[in-house]
């Protein structure tokens, strides 16, 4: 493993990987109404564009994820978060697929942000960064699309709010994208995961170094809150049999209760683990706007309330994926997608994998999800005449 | 309604009701192995106690719960608790029994807790307050019902932390309780629960005013902290059929969203009201607490891991109700207490009840608990041959 880097002060300007200047001729209009940039995105690719650039893949990341999809993470030191996806002879082949994926806007990865320096300030952004939405990331996605000289993408595929950015760039782009896979995600955020995120940013924006957004001209940070927030959504990622099966009521290091407010069980030490080294790697403020693009998300409205029309006439071909065990986006969020879509009379195919893993599965080790993929991007790619790498 | 309290500076030694001090002649032998006392309970009660003493029935209140079960709170100005099940020709029918509630030991209503001054020290209790359990709770209440001269409770009945109380008087007073209502409950709290209230914990003890836990005499209040622990809490007290029922995806007095991080849905205004009332009424020390008693409740390990150790030869009756929405103490949890009794061969009827309102159910007008419960206790009354009032 090499050395890491550290949380930098202000931006991300060392980070290794690519970063484009988009928005310089025209800017992107946001939902805001504002228009933004020029702007920064911050991607990685894997493999290689054939001459025909027609075997490019979009990977959307989730919430928390970034661009370091199969390569180790320029802070952490982690394998990449898909790694076990996308590489060599995986379902997401490097030897065949050109494989893409950008930080969102917003995000902390050196994409522009709220912790990026705004130009016109000579400052972080801070809460001076425009409110984005799913169709704002995606847009900025279009413009690096374009920027990259690829007409039309291969496949556009995501868990989560990767998933979100998926149903939205077949939605607005319906032309330039020949197959996708939204997994475990939804066509609007509900009630109860908005409700999930207002405490994470009430967590955020309660702790007195965010400095009311203020935080790194202060030379603070919200770390505190940050955990919290983190702390309180890992446990929506997960489901209560995993917990239950990895930590039960197990002790850590004692074989006794302590009569205290240490971390006496197994599951609030791996809590506060995963609090305390979110904080490392993550921007608040970043939070704040990630978070307020899924809440803002709704498909359906951007169509008159009917999500079918989001997919009127649509030629792209469909794999969705839930898992039985994630109540964060569970599996009749993606039902409906599907009922959607088939009132569309799109091409779809919709998979319920069985699994005790959570919303996270799509993340760890699921082979039904490598089958599941693997057969239907191969499916497609023989129908997109791709050949074989 | 009545002018209501402010929040005390300190004690709560103004509130209405009963108070008394117990342990005085033995102290109260706490778990942790603390000899405690003396300490005070503060209780109200509701309708007569007959010549016998044989028409008591002991209520136990919730995390958040408190004594003022079926009258205006004093200091929230709201009807109590469980108005809806205690008073005349009610469930809980205050012309023919006598209910008793108390604050919980480690409570914030005027029963020793975190909160009350440590006649030791003269100054709050604060961290000092030993780490207790729902063992020390329901010993409490057993001076308590000693004190009040009542050899055997007709009935004891709660929800949620209340069932646990009801599992652990039966448990360690078999003789001493009639019959039991355990609702909404578990015989041990679980991995994801833990996991939900560490959060909570983490979220006060992260607020710069908790000051160590010595708030109080530093004259401040973890406000920013417990409202944030309260609002992910709340969540978990719903169901998100019934978020939906209610809020959905409407916005909150405006026809578009902000594009901003003001509450622009219902449910953040509604999470954010939840939080910003509670910190009126409850101490955030206490909430430490009360969590933690919760955490370590684990009925079966008291009795070598077998759980219907801990109701052999009971010859309590027992009516077990869950909830099908209730996700926070799901009906599996009711269901093991209920084999755990069948294998000790006791008397019980177990009724799940059919409703989207989550594990909140048993606080809100839900007419089929209301008919379970009059059956039940009307069927024990008969077989106790208590007179009709």
């Amino acid at each position: 493993m090499s050395a890491v880097l550290k949380m930098p002060d202000a931006a991300r300007g060392n980070l290794p990987g690519h970063r484009v200047l988009l928005g310089t001729e025209r800017k992107l209009l946001l939902d805001c109404g504002v228009g933004f940039g020029p702007y920064t995105l911050a991607y990685q690719t894997y493999g290689a564009l054939n001459a025909q650039r027609s075997n490019a893949i979009l990977v959307c990341h989730a919430l928390t994820g970034d661009q370091f999809v199969a390569e180790e993470h320029p802070v952490t030191g982690k394998a990449g978060w898909w790694a076990t996806m996308v590489g060599p002879g995986l379902p997401l082949d490097t030897d065949r697929y050109f494989i893409i994926c950008a930080n969102v806007l917003g995000g902390c990865m050196g994409s522009s942000g709220p912790m990026e320096i705004n130009p016109a300030t000579g400052k972080p952004y801070g809460l001076g960064f425009p409110v984005i939405t799913i169709g704002d990331i995606v847009r900025s996605q279009k413009m690096l699309i374009d920027h990259l000289g690829i007409d039309k993408l291969f496949c556009v595929i995501g868990g989560s709010m990767g998933g979100m950015q998926v149903l939205q760039w077949v939605s607005s782009f319906p032309d330039n994208v020949f197959c996708a896979v939204p997994i475990a995600s939804s066509a609007r955020h509900s009630a109860q995961n908005i409700a999930f995120h207002e405490v994470g940013r009430q967590a955020i924006v309660a702790d007195p170094d965010w400095c009311g957004g203020n935080y790194l001209e202060e030379g603070k940070r919200p770390h505190r809150g940050l955990a919290v927030a983190r702390m309180a959504a890992h446990i929506t990622y997960l489901s209560e049999p995993a917990l239950h099966r990895k930590f039960g009521r197990a002790l850590q290091d004692r074989a006794k209760v302590t009569y205290g407010f240490d971390a006496d069980f197994q599951v609030e030490s791996y809590l506060r683990y995963q609090g305390s080294t979110f904080v490392d790697r993550f921007d608040a403020n970043s939070y704040l706007y990630i978070t307020r693009a899924m809440d803002y998300f709704d498909l359906a409205a951007e169509h008159g309330g009917v999500l079918s029309r989001a997919f009127t006439g649509t030629k792209v071909r469909f794999c969705l994926v839930s898992f039985t065990s994630d109540w964060l986006f569970p599996t009749p969020e993606s039902r409906a997608i599907v009922h959607a879509l088939n009132a569309a009379m799109a091409n779809v195919s919709f998979v319920e994998i069985q699994t005790d893993k959570g919303h996270d599965a799509f993340l760890l080790d699921e082979p039904e999800l490598d089958k599941v993929l693997k057969g239907f991007l191969e499916g497609c790619a023989e129908h997109a005449g791709l050949k074989r790498g």
